[in-house]
């Protein structure tokens, strides 16, 4: 038996898994991130968060480690080009930097793409060969599937929360205009109702401390602007899914995320919307499917990466 | 030296090409493909074609055959779920049907898929691991190249004349709004200036017998109609691009089809589109190719698809 770290790097925190090649999770520790300290002080973090599990656990072996970190990545070469989360960290080959300190095989990976290869490996995608995944938090992730290996280019990909919806729609903190992100996501769902309050639009609504939870359960008392925006997000997840199976002729989505809570309030308007606007594939193909493993699916993906990398 | 037989069968020809592994073609014919005569009569001229060059080369020995079809296919199983040049095919297995009237392995795929692997092979994207390919005709289509083989999901999927630009923008024949299609085809830069030009809007084309090339001719003499209108193209290939990119981690793109003897006339706008659109990517990393093998592209591509799945 074979054992495995995934780590996921947020801007707060950094989870580490110890997980067996079976997708047995034996141990896990919780440490900030400290990204204030800049690049080496968050690798000095990263090693040092490893090196609590190792000396935890020291009679297992590790075979390989997988890191998920938010950002545009190289996977191949192991470069974190950007991270929105990690300030100062431009084109750091983080790769070359921990393999000089650990003599354990590594590879790293963006966090929503490790997402969809966790609900692959032991989640919604479990035997399934081909699907995209949306992950609906503060912002808007996703990644690709492919013969049951995570797709990937020269950089990471998979940025579906900049996916163009609308080009004269509102400008997302990307820089762009009407991305998937500015519908779709929580931050934006909350801003989008803010403004609608102060603009005095009726809603049971309470403008003080709004999130999307609140926002869900409003819709489902009858709150006619929670349900709006939450149609109006249904609609942009059905432009956005119908573009991406029309052009990877997939017939799988699995959608999770804090957001996708909220299923009852857009999963009308999104179905909808895929069946007007799908080409490639049947809707009644079609599979959109609930995420499963919630907020440790990121630590799988990134110990399957390893497991498939190191090919047990 | 294996020898392979490509196919493109379009709604008035089949053309096939007899091709060494090496990417010589040796022999090549051309006849109608009678689409009117329907399925079973299309099949049996498809058949005929390959018997015309086995006959003609007796020596040859065939190792496998590729066929491009326009539609949604499903590649693995061989069927052709639909395609718009052949009224009657609606979930037809070609494969199946062939392969008992002929006794040599066939791969079936979409024919603009087939274009960007025959790109992949000997034109444009030798050498190049990953790359998207437009071909901007009378329709636009698409394929995508993944380590340096065909990408293709359930079915043959890269609809990227599809990808929706403006939600609300004008209705493309497929039924849905304001497709990529619907801006950078002839057919619609024709449709488009035959609107302006009976609105009286000021233009030096001629009304009657309009085509690209000769709106090309024209935006190159300063025709405000046409410059506006292959811009307009450019700012939706700009869009559908970063799109794709953005999706994929892709550095590369090769842009092919009639519409692409237009160059100067809309890569400005793409590229500055582009530019400002991106996000997975860095710009400067970007190449905007032209496709390199013209209309045997698609059967070169259909040979190469038989070889690579010959593994030889």
């Amino acid at each position: 038996m074979a054992n495995l770290l995934g780590l996921d790097i947020g801007g707060t925190n950094i989870r580490v898994g110890l997980v067996t090649d079976k997708g047995e999770m034996l141990d896990f520790y919780k440490t900030r991130t400290e990204a204030e300290r800049g690049v080496e002080g968050v690798i000095d973090r990263i090693v040092d968060a490893i090196n609590v599990l190792r000396s935890r656990n020291p009679n297992r072996q590790i075979s390989g480690i997988g890191i998920g970190i938010a950002g545009i990545l190289r996977p191949k070469e192991g470069i974190v080009c950007f991270s929105p989360n990690l300030p100062g960290w431009k084109d750091i080959n983080l790769h070359k930097i921990l393999r000089k300190r650990l003599e354990i095989p590594i590879w790293i990976e963006n966090d929503a793409n490790l997402i969809a290869l966790g609900e692959a490996w032991l989640g919604a995608g479990k035997d399934i060969e081909n699907f995209i995944l949306l992950t609906l938090g503060t912002g808007v992730g996703g990644g690709i599937v492919y013969k049951g290996r995570l797709f990937t280019g020269e950089t990471s990909g998979a940025e579906m929360g900049h996916l163009k919806i609308e080009p004269e729609g509102e400008l997302c903190l990307c820089g762009r205009r009407g991305c998937l992100e500015t519908y779709a996501s929580a931050a934006w769902l909350i801003r989008r109702a803010e403004k609608r309050l102060d603009a005095g639009m009726p809603s049971i609504l309470d403008r003080s401390g709004l999130d999307a939870k609140g926002m869900f359960l409003a819709a489902r008392q009858g709150d006619i602007l929670s349900e709006h925006l939450f149609r109006k997000a249904g609609w942009a997840l059905g432009i956005a899914i119908a573009n991406l199976l029309n052009i990877l002729g997939f017939t799988t989505v699995i959608i999770g995320g804090g957001v996708s809570n909220a299923w009852d309030a857009f999963i009308g308007t999104l179905k909808y919307t895929l069946m007007s606007e799908l080409l490639s594939v049947f809707y009644s193909e079609v599979r959109v499917l609930r995420s499963r493993l919630g907020d440790m699916a990121g630590i799988f993906g990134a110990c399957y990466l390893a497991k498939q990398n190191l090919g047990i």
